[in-house]
């Protein structure tokens, strides 16, 4: 059948033409007569590859020299159990901003390796907005402070200057908004991302950390879960995951040549004022509790003013060739993921949707 | 350019019928208009897929029902950290049997959290042979008995009915050499696999475990890094690499197709027998030194006579269409790896060139 448009929380759409070029390239990638994924990852084709989709990183992320770029495999939920790991003493405090869902999945992977600490919740909210700079309880001796960048399932982004002081590393989960914008990554002690939002498919995450930050000593733990091994090993430590690592590069490289983050940040600006706005304007049709300026540009849930029509909503979107809209079980209703694959025509598509399915439902 | 004959030792050659139905896939899945890879893990056609590819896993592999199957990432080595923090009490004895690299790597990655016992060693022999088990040591209170079914670099692999005896479950690395012929997996508490051998890309980790074993209640540890839960989720606790899932899926299916494990023990029979009679038959040129009961169906090294016709053996070799011959840096010379996808008529073709290149340099 057609092309869907996609809207799916992740794993999520991808650029067709990053696909077209997987697919002519599926039995015999550049001349060498065979896939990629059957090559050795230590020979030369493989090894050029893996220079030049961290060149291609670095360029489009703007990662400064004094960060390492690593690719991972396991999910971000893996590093975030690795994190304290990696680099907090045992039992050391490490603080959490808790913003939503995934704020807290990352504070439960590390509970059993740091004195993990709430900084401040959105939760009494909601999570509907951000806790405000003046409310937060940072520790003088955290090991690091940890935020999550942009929450999947309640729909809050962080403002990418927030002020995070200077007193513990900040690490932040990029996940679901890893160029997306232009974000100055001096200001991050780590940033990392599971692909299979902004950057091609799951099964390889993203780690981008300050090399100062790889020379602490953790805690007790194999040589394979130890961050500064994988760096001294250009991230093949062990086999890595090597398709996802090319279609990773593929779907980098059609950024920076779509224009970078720069771009994205209009594109993104751009459709989900698209679908705000078809929010905003339904007089209650559609809603969403998110307070302005914590809404995310990425994944933006939605009720109905009546649950009875979710179902015709979901049967009659995907019916118009719209699917991944169906919200997180954990807060129901609708949602829809705006990731950069997603062009700003297939949300205009969406919006008319949302607007007809009111008007005859409404 | 044409297809070669890929003879890496991993990742490695995987079915052309594979590649191809994966090529035509590439945008349309199943007539849902999106790549698999694009597909939300928890959607019903992905859940469908994950179903379909545990049956099959069970019914090629003859998994018993007290046996769960999971699809993990992080690669065996991730599994081999993991594994003393899943089934062992903190400090407690693990035995290992230390028939090559691989074995090492899997007792140097437990080591932290385990007090790691080398049950014999073939190491002062240069891992030519598998330690009789007569002069095994085993410890009477070990969480379990690791062992490596095959060593892709030493080219050694065990018997399927090796007598481990019951004081201990038994652990085995089966990465290399799974689905190579019947295995009775019920002697195993778990065995486990990097897919990029025999099972497809890598990015993907096959276990197999006793549903018993993941009662134990083993050390402090994250959820994430905790098999119970990975079972309880039917592997999809985070995201699962999804493509290499389905990639993993379509390489099953085919050895199920074939003729199954009985098949591929045949066939790999035939393989191994022709470069081996290749080697042995050469008055010196090529050589093996691998006693001849411990000799590996699925990778075999082997030296020329003199080193420096190395280079002239891997250059003609790449020209006629052979690639991945060059042994591992460990122990230098050649290699040939065998596995599952690779053909007995490619063999042939190597056996061809291994002659010819004889006549033309010795």
């Amino acid at each position: 059948m057609a092309r869907v448009l996609n809207f799916s929380a992740g794993p999520a759409v991808m650029p067709e033409v990053v696909l077209r070029q997987a697919q002519e390239e599926m039995l015999d990638w550049r001349g060498t007569g065979a896939c990629v994924a059957e090559l050795s990852h230590r020979g030369a084709p493989f090894m050029a590859l893996a220079s030049e989709v961290e060149a291609d990183v670095r360029n489009l992320l703007a990662v400064p020299e004094s960060h390492a770029v690593l690719f991972l495999a396991g999910g971000a939920t893996t590093l975030q159990a690795l994190l304290p790991l990696n680099i907090a003493k045992q039992g050391q405090r490490a603080d959490y901003l808790v913003t939503g869902h995934w704020a807290k999945v990352a504070m439960k992977q590390a509970a059993p390796a740091a004195d993990v600490h709430v900084v401040a919740s959105g939760e009494a909210g909601q999570f509907r907005s951000i806790p405000p700079r003046s409310e937060w309880q940072r520790s003088p001796d955290a090991a690091y402070f940890h935020v999550t960048a942009n929450e999947t399932i309640h729909g809050v982004e962080l403002p990418d200057d927030i002020d995070a002081g200077t007193s513990a590393p900040l690490i932040a989960d990029f996940s679901s908004n890893i160029a997306s914008r232009p974000s100055d990554l001096s200001r991050y002690a780590m940033v990392y991302a599971g692909a299979q939002k902004n950057l091609g498919p799951s099964g390889i995450t993203l780690a981008i950390i300050r090399k100062d930050l790889l020379e602490r000593r953790g805690q007790p733990r194999a040589d394979i879960l130890t961050w500064a091994s994988h760096a001294a090993q250009g991230s093949m430590l062990n086999t890595p995951p090597t398709w996802n690592w090319y279609l990773l590069g593929l779907c980098v490289r059609w950024m920076i040549e779509q224009g970078g983050t720069a771009e994205f940040a209009r594109r993104n600006g751009e459709k989900s004022a698209l679908v705000y706005a078809a929010i905003d304007d339904s007089e209650g049709f559609y809603r969403n509790d998110v307070v302005t300026s914590a809404r995310s540009r990425m994944n933006i849930p939605f009720v109905l003013h009546d649950a009875a029509l979710d179902a015709a909503f979901l049967a009659e979107s995907q019916a118009a060739g719209l699917i991944g809209l169906k919200g997180h079980k954990a807060i129901g209703g609708m949602r829809a993921s705006l990731y950069n694959a997603m062009p700003v025509d297939g949300v205009r598509v969406l919006v008319d949707f949302m607007h007809d399915f009111r008007k005859r439902h409404g």
